[in-house]
């Protein structure tokens, strides 16, 4: 097998591309063109924009040598290696927003839900390789990063990874942060199902990702001034998880509620089309935020499982008590709740996971299972319509954690620490707020943000993608008449 | 970024917490009674009298400081990674056994199916957290541990680690055991499907979590009795998958037959609703069982390949002795056969997986995927109601894995051996028998066991939790007919 | 516990089986044949011929020792664990490849498909340890491998092992490498749906993974003469993906279109039953990749990231120009091209993941997502019926990716190394088109290949298997008709 020989003489891959190399891909574009056409051609190159820079010939970032045999050299492929496994959880919640976001909308709309949540990852990775990367860990002010876009430097002290742990590379790093950028885009598709789009969102994924997230982001994890203050967000209550939340209600504000869900001043439940593949989606985030938490460690050491064992403590408490809490209010016990809770946990941990204990894990975990429920008859009471309840699990609950930190924080609670929280999650839902209203604005504007009623009535799928995702099944009269 | 050096400002982490820190949680308690209401604050908190032991204040169970960099530090970080990644796994089994029992069950009661799937986890994680982590694995006689309740000891040494890999942290070792337990549970589902009030489940999944499955699990893997007897079952042919066997039996006697299955003398085949999901739930199953058996060598070392390989082989050979059994047997070869069979072959190699050789394995999962085939049949033979077919898989293999390693071990194989191996199952069946009958017998005259006929007939979806799984989709008139 | 000391006693499993232990294989066997009758146990194991040599009492092949502790030692273990996850996730793809294929075709076939898709790892399993990896890996020409069938060598030199990386052990790389023959083999599933015999599928796999695949593969990666020439195929474009293609291309041939997809020469487009799971199953092959492309590298280092890197760039980019593509030439955002086209970047980035530029990955996906769209479009034209786009994804972009090493490769780009890919793609192609004609003509002599046309027009899963995957959903019209 010429695997292995063949990596050993590739080790210059370090090195400028030489011009010579490159006069294949120009030729390669000739025959594309007169096979496909100009306008097609080019209208998906133009499309992304990010692509343009690529015929500039610029120095590749190549990965670092492997090291000669030391204890440091094992350790540092460990630390990159279970980076990347986790990487690939945090990846695979993509799966899991998918099934449970696809699962909670009606059956007319579900092409168009596992579109936008598919289609979300894709678009994250272009635009955090191309920009957002850089806005976040790149050198620069305490406000915003910058430097080494496209990935075009391959030393780790470009993206700050030197302050972090030496030990990563660049792309290890790249890849576990895309998939966290990616996570706070899929937020936003929850809040905005049913009703958007597939254009509006598919362009708002690309700023999010490429400049809202990747800002915020920078003040708490790139270095900047909230970390200089002590602003605590071990993985991303707030970071990730309220700043999709905010923008997420922005675009369901600018949106407006489904047609029907607010009638006659009542409001009405429209339930989901298929609740096996939201359970599989729950159980798919929970064994994905075992990425998510143990891996924003950065490193392999045996903080990892104590992250793990209180993420796990906090999803089973936030799952417990939600069912008992649903099940004491409406009289039943609700699996979309047992769901909502348990992710509620999941989310509240997150930002203290590192740094509270076994019992504060849970209480923080019992406490966001029982918010969750009243978040969700909160939101419906302002008459803010979000499907999948989002807004409750990822904003508030995402609130929620960040501010637990000051209090159940091992070694930093107090009053302090809950006012620096305080001002965390306030600034940050701010700047979010605001930029992400200027988004959907000029959009709303420009390409129009939501599809006619009778393309709702009818469901996205047919509207937006021309199929439907259940053929060979019979439909109910009641999903034929737009519910 | 804040992270890294926040991480290393809390190496105090082990210290009692002081009173001080303590200060917001009684306040925040005020707060929530004033928000919800009393009532509805203390009732989730009732019901999980696990969380009144978290106003003390006890030693906070910290995770170890990291190592200086040495070899054995480093390897050490890896086996706590492993173990952790192949916990990950074993969690993810819970999707597995939620969408495989799910999709063989009928639609009306599929979010029943989901809800107490997606519980059953929540609540082994708290029950075997308070107490059932002790008693398996606590110091105390050879019958019962005990000690360290809660996680409450940081020591290795308190849970018998330091016998097992010293390099563990207890936050591994717990999460792996918890998921072990949560499989134990999650087989009782199965068992009791489609018949049983979700209140009942609830508790009874509390109970065996934290008192049944940790005490015969001690006899074996806390250093017991049967262990020290010589009885071998590396990764839980018994004690996970026949106890959780034998619990699902005593529910499936208890609970007495669906209606309609065993009518005028013939046995009805209640065919499931959705075998694409079913399908999906034994994959996953496949690759979670690459955290079950590898991940019990409880370390990163050759044998773990070693053992995924035999595992491998067992399922495989599992799957195809079913389809082609069932080929020769009903004429046709039969999905849930296959499926079943690939679950046969891995169960059984489970005892067996770490000390038999390639083809030991390949006849292990061949008889077993023969054996499922029958086991089937025996049980509607004699009226035991097993709607997805856990017992045949679970107890039949479990009981013939176990035995397997007196007749396939490359070592210690032989008459003695596989005597051993019987008195194992035997004591291990008997226990379980009567402690799980104990509970069944209180929730029967307490809670009470089984749902109202009318409710089973129009589907437990609607009698238990108020919705149904597939909104949008038309009934077929068998179905609404109660099958 | 009585599993560590149980693993230090078995220290000797490397040594032969004496007689004296296999003493009870026989009377078990008696034991099973006056229980089941003779010809029921016979028959299944007469179907597996591979189990026939069991009885003969070789070397069995055991893991090795556990190494002191060095540095090497606990690097060689890494390198274990690692390419043991890689190949967890490659196995997941099962999931994946399943859940795609079975969304894509209609209601009426669910069942078969999804036994299709899930015995064929099994047979696999089987026939790539009793022949296939041999042929791959052992030693012998540079046409074909030969020795220690039934991985009956532990030696790590008999598959060639120490040249690629003397740290894994043979159970290791047979795993990871059995994986991968099990994607050539569903590749083909995918092209022959709703209308191939169950049983001529069934056998049809076990001859792919136990000769065709393994020789052609043996070429490039067991050191035989494509590799001795310079071709680069990292991670299988050509060795697995267009294999598979070039294998179901013909089984698609043989067959014949589905009843109604060509008819009065024009295109009817057959649409799938259910966009859920197959949007699920391109995620689990998203993230299954991170298993095969990374794990190609065989060994745990900082080229691992790297081509995670270059793999999801691949992806992403493929994704969103199916997207782009098919917006403008059909009107509308297809989420079948969408999958189609994530897919259609992975095959295409796999041959040269470890050694293209970022850019370069992103400008190969960017046009495999192009091609596939059109190529969907080109087999329809040639009356070829492609149900899921296999041949398009896997084929198309599998040559695409073969030879785009020629043109992006940092090192080796440039016209000689473009040709010695081309004919590398060429006579891989020819080979597998003729071995496998061979393979379908005999079946078609003597099985069948394909299902009546009445039971192809009632749904194979009543005709094939006697059962239905969604019981208790009403059928559409238009389902019973045959559609």
């Amino acid at each position: 097998m010429s695997r292995l020989a063949h990596r050993k003489k590739t080790k210059s891959q370090g090195r400028p591309i030489g011009l010579s190399r490159r006069v294949y891909a120009p030729s390669l574009t000739d025959i594309l063109e007169n096979c496909l056409g100009k306008r097609v051609l080019w209208s998906w190159l133009a499309c992304i924009p990010l692509a343009l820079a690529i015929v500039v010939s610029w120095v590749a970032a190549a990965h670092a040598q492997d090291r000669s045999l030391t204890t440091e050299g094992v350790k540092a492929v460990l630390d990159n290696i279970w980076v990347l496994v986790a990487a690939i959880l945090v990846i695979f919640m993509n799966a899991g927003f998918g099934m449970l976001e696809t699962g909670f909308c009606r059956r007319k709309n579900a092409v168009n839900i596992l579109a936008k949540n598919l289609i979300v990852f894709a678009l994250t990775t272009l635009s955090f390789w191309a920009i957002g990367f850089s806005l976040m860990f790149g050198g620069g002010s305490g406000l915003i990063g910058s430097g080494g876009f496209f990935l075009s430097s391959g030393d780790i002290s470009t993206y700050g990874i030197d302050r972090l742990n030496p030990n990563l590379t660049v792309t290890t790093f790249f890849l576990f942060q895309a998939a966290f950028a990616g996570t706070a885009a899929t937020i936003v598709s929850g809040c905005v199902a049913e009703r958007i789009q597939f254009s509006s969102f598919f362009i708002f994924s690309l700023l999010i990702t490429g400049f809202s997230y990747p800002i915020t982001g920078h003040w708490v994890w790139g270095g900047g001034w909230l970390s200089e203050i002590g602003f605590i967000d071990f993985a991303g209550s707030t970071v990730v998880h309220s700043v999709g939340g905010w923008a997420g209600l922005m675009g369901a504000a600018f949106l407006g509620p489904r047609i029907g869900k607010f009638q006659n001043n009542q409001v009405r439940a429209i339930p989901g089309h298929n609740m096996s593949i939201s359970t599989l989606g729950c159980l798919i985030l929970w064994i994905g935020w075992f990425g998510f938490n143990p891996g924003s460690a950065l490193a392999a050491n045996t903080a990892v499982p104590y992250i793990a064992t209180t993420t796990n403590l906090a999803a089973a408490a936030g799952g417990v008590a939600a069912t008992v809490t649903s099940w004491r209010v409406f009289g039943k016990p609700d699996l979309s709740m047992l769901i909502n809770g348990i992710l509620a946990g999941l989310v509240s941990i997150t930002a203290g996971c590192a740094s509270v204990s076994y019992q504060g894990a849970v209480l923080i975990g019992l406490i966001a299972g029982a918010i969750v429920v009243f978040a969700v008859s909160f939101f419906d009471s302002v008459r803010i319509d979000d499907p999948v309840g989002a807004l409750s699990v990822h904003l508030v609950c995402g609130i929620w954690g960040t501010l637990a930190v000051g209090i159940f924080d091992l070694e930093k609670a107090g009053v302090h620490q809950f006012m620096v929280q305080l001002m965390g999650v306030g600034v940050i839902g701010l700047f979010t707020v605001i930029l992400s209203s200027i988004f959907w604005q000029i959009l709303r504007s420009t390409l129009g943000l939501r599809v006619t009623p009778e393309e709702e009535m009818v469901g996205l799928d047919i509207g937006e993608h021309g199929i439907e995702a259940y053929g060979g099944f019979h439909k109910e009269a009641s999903d034929m008449e737009g519910y």
